[in-house]
Parts: C-alpha cells; structure tokens; sequence
C-alpha cells in the first residue's frame, strides 16, 4: 500500500462554511469547503487531506469557543482555518436579539483570545476576516466590520498567527460589481464567493 | 338582504406584494396585502371592498405594463395602488443579467407614463415609492432608488395622481433601527415592513 | 450600542393565541400575537419587546393553571394577557368528552383565583374576556359565554386586574356581519378577528 | 350468470355529499353516500344498486342547475336524491361573496323548479331539505334555512315529488344534544350526522 | 349539566377492528367500530358512551392475551366485545410463519379461558365468533374456522357468556354473492362487512 | 461489433404481468417478467432478448383484444406469451360491476379467437392458462377458471398453438401449501409464484 | 399440523447482500437472497426454511468480524453463507479512506480465520469468494480480488470449509458480455448478477 | 450603466455536461459548468459571461447531432466546448440496447463532422476528447475510447479545430490515485473530475 502525506484541516466558524452540512453525505457541505476538499484531492493526488467541516450556522465568536474542545482540538488538527465574527457584528444590525443581550468587540477579542489559548499545539492555525460584501466603508455594518477584522489582527499579532485578509480580496471584486451580484445579504457568498474563498485557503495551503 | 358600498382595489405590483399569492387559498398572498384586506373587514365592516393581488414576483416597469390590460383593467377596479421599480434598479446592482438587457431610468418613466394612459379612467390611481431599506442615502443603490422615486413623482404630477412616499416612512424607521432589521436584503418587507406599508395603504382608503 | 427600553409580554391562553405556533419560526404563531408582535416593531422601533405566544389549542382554565409556573412565571414577564375559558365552555356543547369530565362554572372561577394568586408580582396583568361570534344573546352558547366573562370580572375585582371586553368589541362589528363571517364556528377568529384583537392589545400597551 | 334487480342512485347536491370523494378511489366520498352504498350492498345483498355521487362542494342551486344535464341526466338514473340550499343561504352570513352577488330566495325557487323540468323522467326524485345545525329557530341562519325549506315544499308539491325533511330528523337530535356536537360549523355532517342522513335515505329506499 | 348514563365499551381483537386506528385523529380506525360509535351517539343522544378501539393488526388469541390487563381490564369497561381466533387460523394456511411456531385449537381455547378468568368483574362481555368468507364449509380453512368457533362457544358456556355468531351473519350473506365481493382475501370486512358487524353489536347494546 | 441472435418477446395479459411496471424505470415491472428477463440475460448471455412487457392491471380479454394492435402486433414480436382470463372470471365473484356488465364465456372464447386471428404471423405463440390458488376443484371460482382454461385449450387447438399449463404447476405446489401461503387473495403471485410462473417460460423459451 | 423439516439459513456479508433489506417487509432485501428465498419455497414447498439477511452495507471482514456473534450466532444457524472482503479490496482504489486506516491482506486472513473459529459448531458453511467483474485478471483491481480469494480458499482448508467460486462463475458470464453489463461499478450485481449468485446458492442448498 | 465585454458560452454534450440541470433553479446542474460559471464571475468581473449547459444525460452523437439547430445555434454562442462520445463506446459495454443498434465509430466520425459543419460561423469552437477513468490503456473500454477520441483529432483537423486533451489529464491524475477514486462507474466526474475538467476550460477561455 502507498505511503502518502496525512493531514487533517479543520474549518471552524459559521454558517459561510457550515453551507447546509447535515445535508450532504459526508457533511462537508455545499460551500467553500467543499471547493477546497475537490480542489486538494484533484491537483494534489499524491497527498491524503481529511478536511472537516466544523462551521454552525448563526455561531458567534462565544458560540463557537463554546464548542472548542468537542469540535476543533478532538480532530487533532494539523491546520486550522477560523473565520468567526460575521453574527458578532450582525445581530446589532438585525435586531434579532434585544441589545442586552449583544456580544460587544471586547468580548469578540477576549473570545478570540481564548480561541488562540485552546489552540497553542496546533502546528498552522489561520485566522480569516469576517467580511461585509458592501464597498462603502462609511457604511455602519462594514465600518463596524472593519473594526471587528482589526481586532482580529490585534490578537493574532499578539499570538503570532497570520491572518487571511478575505474583506480585501472581495474589495477587488467589488470594484467591478456591487456585493449585491454576489448575494442580496451581502453575507452569505453563493457560487461565486465560494470560489473567492477556497482560492485564498489553496493558496495557502499549497505554497 | 343588505345593501352595501362595493368598491374593487387592485394592487400593481412586483414581489412585495405577490408575497407567495399563489399558494395561498384566496389569492391574497402573505404580505401588507393581507393586512390591508384584513383590517378594511375588521374596521369597516358596513362596505364591501373587493381586494385583487396584481403583484407577481420579479416584475419591473416593463413586466408590468405588459400585463396591465390583462390584470389590471380587466378587473374594472376602482381603486388601484401601483408600486414598481425595485427591480429595474435591483438588475443594476446584482447583476442576474448581462448589462445590455438592463433597463434605464428613461424606460422606467417612459414605462410608468404608459401605465397613467391606460389607467386614465380609473377613478383612483395611487402611486408608491419604491423604496430602499438603507439609511444611507449615499449608497448607490439607494441612490439610484430616490432617483426613480424622483421619476416616478414627475410621472404623476404630469397626470395628476398622487403619490404615496413609502421611502419616506421607512425613513423615519431606520432612525431606530437599521434597514436590515426589517430584512437582510433590505428589499422584501417581512413582517415588520407589511405593516408600515398597509398602515399607509389604508390611512388613504379610509380618510 | 444603543440603550432601549426592553420589556417581555406574554401571552397565555388556548388556541386563539396557539395559532399553529410550533409550525412558525419564532414560534409566534400565525394569528393576533403575530399582529402585536410586528406592530410594535414597526410602530415603536425605539423600544425592544420580547412577545411570547403561551397559548396552547385545546386548553381549558384547568389546563392553563397546570402549566402556568412552568410556561408563564418563568418567563419573568413585565406584561402578561390572560384570555382563557373558550375551551371551558364549548366543552359542554359539543361533547367531546361525557358530562362527567366537564368543567363548571365554579371549577373557572377558582381556576381564574388560583392564576392571579400566582401573578402577584408581576406589573401589568390583563385579563381578556372569552368570547363568542354569536350575536343573539339568548343563544345557549353565547349566553354561557357571557357568564363566564362576568365571572371573570368577578375575579379580576377582587385581584383589582384589569379586564380587555373583547366580546364587546366582537358585538360591535356583528352590528353589520353575523359572526360566520369571521369563522364559520364562531370561535377562531382567522384574518379578520385576530384585527380585531390586536388592536384593543396594542391600545392597551401603546397608551 | 344471476339474474338481479339493477338501479341506478343518484346523489345530487353540495359538500354534505362531496365528502371529498375525488380522493376516494371509488368516488363515493367519506360520507353518508358511503354508508348508503355499504348498507345497500350489506344488508340487500340479492339487489345491485350503482350508486352515484354527484355532489360539488360550494354548490349552490344555481351551480347545481348549471351542470344537472351533465352529472345527473347523463347517468339515466332510476333513483334521485336532491338536497341543495345550504351555500345559497350560507352565503348571507360569512359574507365570502359582496352582496351584489347573492342569490335570492326567489333564485332557489327558480332554481329548484329548472331541475324538476329537467327531471320529469326520473321515476323517483326526491327532495332532500337544508338544515342547520342550530336549535334556536330564531337564530338568523337557522331562519332563513327553515323558510328555504319552506320553498323546496312548495317547488316539491308544484311536481308532485316527495320531500324528505332532514332538518326535522336533527331537530330531534337536538333535543339532546346541541348542534356543535355534530359539528362546530353546524353544516357538515361528520360521522354522526352521516349516519342519520343515511338512515333517512335508507328507509326511503328499502320500504 | 346534564346528568347522562355513562359506560365505557372497549372493542379487544385483531386487524378486524384496528382497522388503521393510529392513523386516526381518535384512534377509532376506520373499521366497524367507529360505525358503532357513530351510530351509538346518532341514535341515543341522551347516552353517553366511550367506545375503546383495542384491535391490534395481526394479534391471535396469545397476543391479546398478552395485552389484557394493559389494554382492556385497566379501561374499567362496563362492556367488553372480544373477537379473536382469525389470525391463529390463518397462519396454518399462509406459512407466514414454520409450523414449529404455530398456535393449536388447544392453545385457542386455552387462552380464551385465561381472558374469561380475567374478566370476571366486567358485567357485560360478549364473545363474537371468527369467522372466514368462504360459503363452502368444506373448505379447509372455512372448517377450521368452524372449529375454533365451536371452542369459542364451548370456553363462553363454562364461563356463562354470551357469543354472537358472526359467520352466520356473513353466511345470510353469502346465500347472493361470494365472499370475494366482500374482499378478495375473506377476512378483512372492508365498507360491506364492516356494515354487518356493527348491526350485529348495535343490536347487542340497543335491546 | 458482435453478431448475436436478437428476438423480442412480448408478454400479453393483465396484472399478473403489469407487476406495478409504470413505477420501474425499465417498465418490467417487479413480476415474473423481471425474473424471466433477468434470467435470460444472465443464463444465456450469448443470445439478446428484447422483453415487452404489455400486461395491465385489470385487464379482461375484452381489454386485451381491444388493444392488440397498439400494444402486441406493433412491437414486431417473434415471441408472445398470452396469459388472460383471471378478471372475466374474478369479476363473477366480487361484483365490482353488476352481473349486466359481465362478460361470458362464449365472449371469452370469442376474445381468444378473435387475438389468434391478429396474430397468426406471430411464430411462436404460447398460451398460458388463467389459474387460482384454490386446491378445491369444487370451489365455484376455481371450477369456473377450470372451464376457461378449457375454452382456452379448445381455441388454441384450432389455430394450432401450445398452451402451457400454469394452473397444473401451482397444482402441484398446493399438494404442499395451500395457496394463501402465495397470496391471501389467491391470484396475484408475489414472490413465490413469481418463480414458478417464470420457470414454466424459461422452460419453453430455452428448450 | 404438519411436520416440515426445518433449518435456520443466515447469509453473513456486505451489501452485495444487504440490498436495501431495511426498506423492505421482510429485511430480506432485493437481492439474490430474496431470489433464494423465493426459490426455495417455490420449488421445495415440503420444507421450511428460515432465511436471514444479514448483510450490512459497506462491511469490510473486520466489520463482520465485529458483529459475527450479534448477528449471526445469535441465530443458531443450521447454514451459513459467508461472502465478504469486497470492500477490503475496494478501499484500496476509491480511496474514501486515507492509507493509514487501510485494512491488508493479512488483516483479511486473520479475520476469516477468526470468523472460521466463531463458527465451528455450525454444520454446514460455506465461503463464497469475493468477485470483480472485469475480465481483465491483469486488472489492478481485479488482480488484488484474486489475491483475496486465494487467501479465502487457504483459510477454508485450514478450517476445512466448501468454498464457492463466484468470481468463476461470473468469468464464464464474462466470456460473452463486458462486466460493465451487470453493473457500471463491475460489483453490485442488480438482475443479472443476483441470478447468477442465486443460482450458485440453490445448488447447493438443494444437492 | 457600465459597459462590458458580453460573451454567450455554449456547452454542448451529454450527463458529464448535463448533471441534474433541470433541478438547479439556473439550468446550470452541479458539474463543471456550474465551476467555470462560478469561476469566470469571481476572478473576471469586468466580463459578462452568459453560460449555457446543453447537456443532456445519455447523449451519443447521434442525439446531440440531432438537437444542434435547437439546443446550440439557436443561442447564437461566441464559444462552444463540444465533448461527445462516452454513450457511443459505453453502449457497446453495457448491453443495454441490442447490438443492432449500436452506433459504430464510422458513425460518430460522421456525427462530429456534421457537427463541424454546422458550426462554421461559430468564432471559438473547441472539441473536448470523451475519457475513460482506467489508467489501463490495454482495456478494452479505454482502448475504444482513446480510438474515439483520435477520430475526434482527425475530424478537427479537417474543420481547423482545437482539441482539448481531457483523457491526458485524468492520466496525469491516476498516475497516484486510481480511476475509482473519482467515481466507481469510472466516466461521471463528481467534485474532484469536475474540478479537473473546469481547470481545463477556464484555462482555454482565460488565456
């Protein structure tokens, strides 16, 4: 039998990865993740990736500490991708919970501070923006969506992780087409998005 | 048996008034539409109005017109309510067609002023705003709405009709709360939104 | 973030508030606490209410009681709407259950007692009379119906809570349509009296 | 091969015979037609009755004239049983239709004497009254049925065609029992209504 | 309230009376049973009966004995019907299972003893014999049906009970047409045979 | 490219053959087609079989004949197997029709001429024997398939055609099991007949 | 009743077995098992055999292995038919696993030959090779089943066990059609296969 | 409103193109077309591409011949990608019609010159080779596909046509893994043969 490189890539965050997971046979979902799987075993058949999915729709940063242990470090992790943040930020603008009950940045930083205390053996661990598909950074949600993507630096400067700059990569694209061709929530990254996405994580996982 | 003032309202319209009408038993759809019929029964139970769901779905100004006969007029209504242009801007921004099949600001009033002709012997004919549920009155898309809402009070002075300013209201909305929290495409009105719009609809109907 | 003023109303009753509410989202229902619900949001966007449909189809006073600790008082609510005693009534009209299971006038009214004696602590309580679409006062029904709102009364008294006469409002549209025309069995009231409802509610908060 | 006495049965009328029998393999409904046919067949096993159910819910008398040549007529029947009237009645009271739309009594009259022209030769026809589930014959509705019978009597005596009085056989239920007990909307039968409406039919044929 | 005689009737056998039960909103099943209940409350309004559907598809006499406490003596009936004894019968026939698992007319009238023994305290309990479709008594399972209805008879003298003979119902039947125009495999009583059964034990309870 | 022996067998009757084949995607059906089909394939792999399966529910051979053209004669057969008669038989004894409907056996034996006429440059043609799972020659349905048989013999003696004896195979089985132990209708021949029935063709097709 | 031999038949393997058993009545399946079945009853009605599935999907040696005493002990089989190790093979070239989690070939051995071990009281058990259906033996895939079977065939004269050859069998198949005929994935064996595997089985059941 | 390239891509083939199309709410399936669509809009946005999927499962070149006019010209397309052949070659491995009316590879010859043809004022025509997932060039399957796909160079040759080279790809892809790693019936691409083939065509338009 052949010996082949293993490793396993978990993809922790919210509903952009989760995608409609429990939903699909192999609970990789429909999404970006997906992309990356097909892509690493298409171009890269000499080597042997267990990717999992470990996106919840609708989790904030304090959703998903909270599951820390049981969904990210019981896989043992070669690489980890966390993008986490979008539902922070969002319920303030939705409305969906009374404000006593919002998360604030601190706790988004504290959370991900956290996050990266849980995650000291893990050998790669990549954080990734959360990111608003409108180009007008005056905007309330995309200035405060900024604010959360600079904290997020903040803290992975303080731990010394890299971190994926997925806001400036749909930048690029919005110079041509408003975020709205991408999805009417200008959250939520459909078909092309995705491609958006899971071309930063190949990029990354495959120098 | 009873002798009772009857009066047949049509609504002209795209999906906000559609609102799923088909799958529903009376044809009355799930929106404001629904509340208007409801509360004009509840309040005014000495008058019989007869309330028609012209909306469908996807409509722009040219849709529209092009059913007008069929679904408008033939109906003989007395009252109409016509608000349409939120698709002819939405095409704009994302893109579900190549920009060559895009409609223009001079066919949305080249469009609205055809519908006036053909509606000339309608005893009441309202026009509504389309509206868009961003504060910003710099975003392009909003911008681009307050301009066919421009266009479209043009329209009606022209013909002399009355506009009702449905922007408006949900202006004064999204001093308290952002237009996301009413829907996250900040089109479709939901629950909350319905309810602004039929408040509207019928402080007109019951001066 | 912003400070709102936040309150939590709940409802407690039977069907007339159930309104098939575990088939709904946010398990609000499909009838008048929707209504409420979607008014207050969109009428009076500077404050933050948290609405809860308790109402259960098929429950009597007895089954409301059983579950108040549990479904009500839990909740800590600052404003409840008790409307109970449909359910009591039409029991002993279409015999679901032999005579021997049924309950009696007295069996409501210690019911009712019981309830307020568990709400004493909370601010703003509201009984709702049961009601029904009957117009002729000597009918068997409508005539015991009315016995039980005046118990109600009675019992609200003695609490010193205020009681809602939605019977009475229900009369006031039967001057010009029989009660079938809200519901062929007089009792749900479908579209028109859930208006009906939600305004003497939303009048009774928005003071 | 046997020798047997063979007769068409004819049931022509509204819901109370419908009973949805488009999704009845057979086409006899789950009403009192069914127990009719099964009684037949059980209990005058030596006779071959082929029964029909020609009921349309929503029908009223003029709907059921509109399509006697085609659903009664066309079957050549030996036997019919006629029971129309409670849409044309029913129609006053839950306002479905303005009141522009609503048939008279006159109507039913009319009505009533086309079908008995059409049917001079059918050897046996019988009239079947409409009822209402309502034991206070002041009630509006139960009034108003009542005088609608009435005028099935008088078009029946002009034919000289027997009528069978439903609503008497329920008045005497009633004097046990209250209406709701059958069914909350006081019209549709269910399974105990049925039962005495096959019963009436019963007798009638097997004397 | 009314005072009514209440009794409590409680149906035990096999597929004869289930009849789908648990696919109906009372679990009455759509057999001979809710006949009778339908009947029972058509016919005596001023009684009050709770009619117990306690068939099981596929149950011999082991099996309903195996169920007597739970299902029957913990109802507390004033009357019991018990038919059973097709289901040992047919399994010598249809080798549903080897005959090393099959039940004897020993094991038959054994088990009917033990339910007799059982239900010495209820006041009214009726025996109602299995019975087969098939007109030929010659036919080698019609005459082991005989048998067992000969043991039934026998196990209901020495415990002085009643038996209502069914198969000599069917066999007035079968004197003008096979059984397979009651159904095609002879046991189940589809509308046809359901008819007959229910007169057999309306006539039982209405002496 | 191979040369093989390529035929087309067409199968000509009614359920036995249908087999519920609209609900396969290959329309053979889940009957003894499938397992002659399979067989030939598997068995026989050097010959190519195309199989028609032309049965339909239901069908008398009055249905049959009335669709030979369309069905048989069209698909060029080299081959056809024509087992008919169970339902002018069946329909004697359950009465679905009332007995003027019936047809007799002089139309059967008429049906079978009139079929062998159509299909006289058919090369080989096999008649196959209705049958009943009845091992009691007296019975009166199986004395009356018996006698159709036997028209069946009579006829294909004239036009010199083979009938293989289905009825005499399941005799054999039924010295055994009774036939409910096939089906508790004692016709349609499941998963057991199925086989015997499929081996009587393979039988003759591979001789 | 009568005295039948009897014998309990279990079937141990993986889906090639397992056929979807769980949608079916009888968990027998829809494959050759049912075949089997069907075959025996039909052609030995004299006998009584009880046939268990016991085939799970996807089930690799080790699997079975795993629920040997479960599954099939606990039945106290008189025969046994053992066909596995298809997916040990397959593993090797899908690569739904990575490497590391592979089973080898002497995983394989150890298994059977611990299954044999498990089975030493049970009289009669037979193995039944592993099979691909490409005729190719230089076949990467193909070659490796060989392997495995030749390693089946040492393991069963240590245990002095009757092997069945049906990867053989198929190769005579394969002389005249592709194995892309049976089945596109040359492994699951729908008709044509389970015919050919059945027919290994009854001759030897039926010697 | 911006000016943009516009370009119409055409796919043209059978279920590799195809892929379930008609239950995607875009007509675009789950294959590589949705991959190149998604692809063209995210990484060139300044384009407006209009992709069209004329895929229809099961196609040989007989049928994409026969549906060019309505399915290809008619779209008027700038590009077309033509991969055909699969059907043609599998049909003579997997028997499912008779070899009679097999198609021959003189056929597919004549289909794609006709193809060629017809397609003369078609700018960018590319021809895509069928595959087959076997690294075993000896195969009787890979062999008659690697002939089809040097017919296809020859014709293109002759009409001046590119030739994409899929069948290479997937060579340098099985170098590591096998054929049934991308799918057990070695033709339908999945996610990782979609993403291969996309890389394919998203390099031909890009460069």
């Amino acid at each position: 039998m052949k010996t082949m490189q293993e490793s396993t890539i978990v993809f922790a965050g919210d509903s952009i990865m989760d995608a409609d997971k429990m939903n699909t046979y192999d609970r990789l979902g429909n999404g970006f993740i997906r992309l990356v799987n097909d892509g690493l075993k298409a171009f890269r058949p000499w080597e042997a990736y267990s990717v999992v999915n470990a996106g919840i729709s609708g989790n904030t940063s304090a959703d998903l500490l909270g599951r820390w242990e049981k969904d990210v470090s019981s896989q043992k992790p070669d690489i980890v991708f966390c993008m986490i943040g979008t539902n922070d930020v969002w319920r303030h603008h939705d409305y969906i919970n009374p404000p006593s009950r919002w998360l604030t940045l601190e706790d988004y930083e504290n959370n991900l501070s956290a996050i990266c205390e849980k995650s000291e053996n893990i050998k790669k661990f990549y954080f990734m923006t959360p990111y608003y598909l409108e180009e007008n950074r005056a905007d309330r949600m995309r200035a405060e969506m900024d604010a959360y993507g600079d904290a997020m630096r903040k803290v992975a400067q303080r731990f010394n992780r890299p971190v994926l700059d997925v806001q400036a990569r749909f930048d690029e694209y919005m110079k041509h087409r408003p975020g709205q061709s991408i999805n009417w929530d200008r959250v939520h990254p459909q078909g092309i998005g995705s491609m958006i996405i899971a071309r930063i994580v190949l990029e990354t996982i495959c120098v």
